[in-house]
């Protein structure tokens, strides 16, 4: 409790005097302005994360939290719980999809059981920091005791601390956790008051959708979440791996580091943070839109508008990771584009001045 | 009109078998089948464009041509005619927005004079291949002679010889030229058989809107471009880039090369080009939604659905240059990504059989 309450303490609002600069620079540049579009409102972000002109995310890494799920007993998910464990390793090893992309942008995927309901194999390149093995069966009564999910966002703030302090500029949230869109749409559903039947989808397949939110509705009955409460919400609606992703976005704003969202369950334990602090959501650049259905609805709640339309849904951080080359691309305009003044005098120079 | 006849001839359908084998490995890969959306189409499309299952867009270039328009004196733009040489040097030094987003992406620009009204510095660095100091004014006339539009595209062709010749192995089209979403509208507004007023936008910036779809109204009335002919509908209202750049997609097509397009401009070039060959659309990949309400028809005729939802809107390149990254992702994920079934087998040596 005292590492959520001192990280909480230590997020602060972006620099408004160096965003000030950094819009004018971008507006200087030579293009029309506002022509870059997002990549300058991302260069001005960064720069207000920061507190610097010069921009830099060279840095990078996903941080990918496995865990399981207690409601998977429900038959909310076609797919073999052991998945999660074979991910977790396979995010070790470099197997995974979230490696793949990761690899092509520079950056590392750094894995963490934060729950998995077995013990790894030693030598996994798993970074163990499991608060439970695996929740439990939300469907029957709360997920987790609000001191273990107060642990797992803990998880989250120290593997960001970590990260940053190795010198990780750039930190984006990823997870693997078999039913894991179940426990995100059920916090979804608690923090909007919505039916589940408007935030809730096939994840990674299930047999019957209408079963899925059925269960989703039996654990929001049952439990009673508190809406004003995020830590009730949490424990009592939600998973490890969302407490932990909480953390890392709680971990980055306190550090001033900027974290790209991924898809759905991401950007559901992003609002799990907003609603501990709602200064983080300066510190959030969103990635792509998910195929959940829940995910536009969690992105305007944040007033967030992802930049990828992929058609995926794979989660483990694979659309983050996506997204950090246009950090690369915001960077280099910022760092590399010269001005309008500038180049009108190099052309001066290089043409005399009867040509302009 | 050699070269286009021979271009034109050289295009092939997509490699099938190919296709049907980069499908299988996508399919069996370690995540949910089709989890990955577009990468997942993506990587397809390149294995039949390229007839080889190791993908590789390791050598990148954005070709980005620039010319002038007679229609600038119509008083279409707010910009002074000098951008476009100005832009065209930045292009070669580095200085410009396409080169800040593709020295990120760790590719080159190839800038091209196509038909700048003026002539440039020596040792520049941008590539002389003028058709023509600028098109004539299409709101008095045609743009260009048929001979001067099949000569454009047969520049663009040659550009992207060169270029895979030199190892480049995915191109990009890229573009400047004050006042080019004139001739774009009217290229679309003839093709479409629809009001300019549906397809026409600001720009890089007009006085009035009013102003310029009237002139392009009145440049179609006096040309009567024939919507069959797209060599007639590129010579009476179009623009030499648009030409070079319909030339590239060409080019790149019989080449067995992929080529991202950029934005509206970009778009309305491969529209060209599609009308001289459809098969040339299965090289095509697009990259971002220009903030022209032009592009979003444009995309429509062709059947492209832009990934990056930047609210860009610069051109010259930028867009495509910004999308070069997922398509690295889609590689890595084809190259590097382990099957389900050898995820298995490597669960089942580290963690013994019991477990699966």
């Amino acid at each position: 409790m005292e590492l959520l309450q001192s990280t909480l303490q230590n997020i602060k609002q972006l620099n408004k005097e160096v965003m000030g600069k950094a819009r004018e620079r971008v507006d200087a540049l030579c293009k029309p302005p506002g022509s870059l579009g997002k990549l300058e409102q991302i260069a001005i972000q960064l720069a207000g994360i920061t507190e610097k002109l010069e921009l830099d995310v060279s840095n990078k890494a996903v941080i990918s939290l496995a865990a399981d799920h207690g409601v998977y007993e429900e038959n909310v998910s076609n797919n073999p719980q052991f998945v999660t464990v074979m991910q977790a390793i396979g995010f070790a090893k470099g197997f995974t999809g979230v490696c793949a992309i990761a690899k092509a942008a520079g950056a590392k995927v750094v894995p963490v059981d934060i729950g998995i309901k077995e013990d790894l194999p030693k030598d996994s390149g798993v970074i163990v920091k499991k608060v439970k093995y695996g929740t439990d069966n939300m469907a029957k009564g709360p997920a987790m005791s609000r001191q273990e999910a107060i642990q797992a966002i803990e998880v989250g703030i120290e593997i960001a601390n970590e990260q940053v302090k190795q010198g990780v500029n750039v930190l984006a949230t990823g997870e693997m956790g078999i039913c894991n869109t179940t426990p995100s749409s059920a916090v979804l559903s608690a923090f909007c008051g919505c039916d589940p039947a408007i935030v809730t989808g096939m994840g990674a397949g299930v047999d019957s959708l209408q079963h899925k939110i059925d269960v989703i509705r039996r654990a929001l009955d049952i439990n009673k979440p508190n809406p004003d409460d995020p830590i009730d919400v949490l424990a009592k609606v939600g998973g490890l791996e969302l407490g932990g992703m909480a953390g890392v976005v709680l971990g980055a704003a306190a550090n001033r580091v900027p974290v790209v969202v991924d898809g759905f369950i991401s950007t559901v334990s992003a609002l799990i943070a907003y609603k501990l602090e709602p200064k983080v959501k300066d510190y959030i650049i969103p990635s792509h839109l998910s195929e959940e259905p829940g995910a536009k609805i969690v992105n305007e709640v944040l007033g967030l508008e992802p930049m990828l339309n992929m058609n995926m849904r794979l989660g483990e951080g694979s659309g983050a990771a996506l997204a950090f080359p246009i950090l690369d691309a915001a960077c280099s305009m910022m760092n590399t584009m010269t001005t309008l003044e500038e180049s009108h005098q190099y052309m001066l120079k290089i043409m005399g001045s009867q040509t302009i």
